[in-house]
């Protein structure tokens, strides 16, 4: 099995530092900026290149695009393969069918957060895969389990919506915790005070589902402390209609 | 160091179970339900009661108010002391000053969330310590540090802002747990996918603070995927709201 890789930003990277390690030929890295192909092309014992007239059907069986999805359907439309190689992108929120030019394509998506400089590990992260035929599906599976052992087949809807559900899970829930923090910090108090709390909320939540451990007073209708709240937000009109936005969610899903 | 509790819940609970633990004479438990006092009492070997005028303020130095918040102000002005004893109680969003008829009085809030029949650990749990002198307040402080190695002398309004930033902390990070559960389940996929990636974020924030970890396509003001974001959103028009409430946080943020 030969992979080449056009991009080298934080999936390109990591992927292809992993599959390098586990003994898989990597053929070519192409990149827009011929620095950043070379640096990662010299990690992998790769060719490296700028030019997507450059990619090399002869030398590759599964060819990757980890680029930024805006510019992936357009690089998947100007890459030729000649019929011979499976390309496939690997982003959460890019539908499979940009890449329906390609007589084998599919999706390659490593549900991880990634960065240049620190090593992923891949072993248990789900790689949700997609292929046009069974073929291409089992290609890619094969490839993805090489490196993890947490392989979900899912289709573009599904994967645009666990992307989706992980903005709610991560992002949105940084922004909660963010906020807690700006309220201590304006009444001098050390976010740390927090931590025990996050300790335990999180040991329950490795054996139990969110939906089973919703506590406070929007989920106890306890109108008297939800209005106590509101009053002392009077002087944070954001947190103000985010308390009263998310306790109207709270109350709505217990009802 | 002699102590009683008016309130036989969780609160009450776990703090007489852990400070008889410790060797601290507990003298009298009284509650509304003589079952309960009597559950509670025969564990840690007090005098169970059902009437605020049973309070013998001779046994007790220190009397430990935990009941609910509606209720804390209005037995604090029914139960009579004879100057003798410390009332306090354990409460998040309750000010100090409804127990000023009492020559003594302060407030000893353990912040942590509490059931009756799992054992808590105080070890390093923040104790909240308010008092109206300063005897009062060493006095509280002393009995904490009996319970845990965290105590922190915090205001009536420094408390009451802990208490709301542990809403945003635990009950809002849980209900965008709980939408990107919803968003999975309906797209049959499971919760689990999530837990590698939240996994990495908590360990992350364990040495960081969350205004130093925000990702996603609110802060980086990816307008193209915050659109795509929405329109999928189209038939939850509550986490579609949601969505654009929070996107508008972040970037409010990060300006």
């Amino acid at each position: 099995m030969r992979v080449s890789f056009i991009g080298s930003g934080n999936t390109a990277t990591q992927l292809a530092l992993a599959l390098y390690k586990k003994g898989i030929r990597v053929s070519q890295v192409i990149s827009a900026s011929i620095e950043n192909a070379t640096i990662l092309a010299q990690k992998v014992n790769a060719q490296a290149g700028d030019k997507l007239s450059g990619f090399n059907a002869e030398k590759t069986d599964i060819l990757l695009l980890a680029t930024t999805d805006d510019k992936t359907p357009k690089i998947g439309a100007e890459i030729t393969d000649q019929n011979r190689v499976i390309v496939a992108h690997t982003s959460g929120s890019v539908n499979m069918d940009v890449l329906e030019l390609h007589k084998k394509h599919g999706v390659f998506y490593p549900f991880l957060s990634m960065q240049k400089n620190i090593e992923a590990n891949f072993s248990h992260t789900p790689f949700l895969i997609e292929g046009n035929d069974e073929q291409t599906v089992s290609a890619l599976k094969n490839l993805a389990e090489i490196l993890s052992d947490n392989i979900v087949p899912a289709n573009s809807q599904q994967r645009q919506m666990l992307h989706l559900a992980a903005i709610f899970a991560n992002n949105f829930v940084n922004n909660q915790l963010a906020i807690a923090e700006d309220i201590l910090a304006k009444n001098n108090l050390s976010f740390d005070l927090l931590r025990p709390l996050l300790a335990d909320y999180f040991a329950k939540l490795q054996h139990r589902l969110p939906h089973e451990l919703q506590t406070g007073p929007a989920v106890r209708d306890d109108k008297a402390t939800i209005e106590h709240h509101l009053n002392i937000l009077h002087s944070f009109p954001d947190y103000q209609n985010i308390y009263r936005l998310l306790t109207n969610s709270i109350q709505r899903k217990a009802e």
